[in-house]
């Protein structure tokens, strides 16, 4: 079941954290989103200050042509690009995988120009967690 | 001087492209964040589409200790990390330089247990584009 946050549109799903970045990456190509920066958090955390945490990657995915359209309609959305999907573990044999939602983020930028753009990714991003939900 | 938008602060300066982006990730080093992700715009999208774009990158800058404490605020905040920093190119002899906004970035999320760490990354962020637009 979809949940959604003021920010963010996600699932929980059961299954190992690698598998589940693979098939978050899998669903994410089969609607044109390549996944152009990976951050590990918990690896950086670790490194930076020596903090353990749990199991947490910042995959920055871009669908190049709808990418292309907003930044024509709006230069500095790149301040908001890629569109960012999370993978955490949730410690209790469960991962989240959740995406940034356009439509509020690109609400913020407050410009009409942006909203077929926002629309259509958010609908991509729905149809990507439902596949990583369904396991398919 | 500092422009501000509905959801990026920024600033014009003049210079090279590349001497701009260097100028940008040694201030942000000096405010603690580092470089954890680069995004070339004008190369992503001429390979993806080929497409020509002006020159463009997208810096995913970190303050690990800001970002921990996020993280601990608000589980899910990694989809709106790390802080983008673009670098433009104008197409009029300046660049473009900008930071996504903290303060209604986290806003968005509505967490008051985040404002602290908005407010520090703001005022943070204000004196690396201060520093970049003074060329020192």
């Amino acid at each position: 079941m979809l949940k959604e946050s003021k920010y963010g549109i996600g699932v929980v799903v059961k299954g190992e954290f690698e598998a589940t970045v693979a098939r978050a990456t899998d669903a994410l190509k089969a609607e044109g989103f390549g996944i152009l920066t990976t951050i590990d958090v918990t690896q950086t955390l670790k490194q930076k200050l020596n903090v353990d945490f749990r199991k947490y990657v910042i995959l920055g995915a871009c669908n190049p042509p709808l990418s292309h359209r907003a930044l024509l309609a709006e230069l500095e959305i790149g301040l908001l690009l890629p569109c960012n999907v999370i993978v955490y573990d949730r410690g209790d044999g469960t991962m989240g995988v959740s995406a940034m939602a356009p439509v509020p983020a690109m609400g913020m930028v407050a410009n009409p120009a942006l909203a077929s753009v926002a629309a259509e990714a958010d609908a991509r991003l729905r149809r990507v967690l439902a596949v990583i939900e369904g396991g398919r």
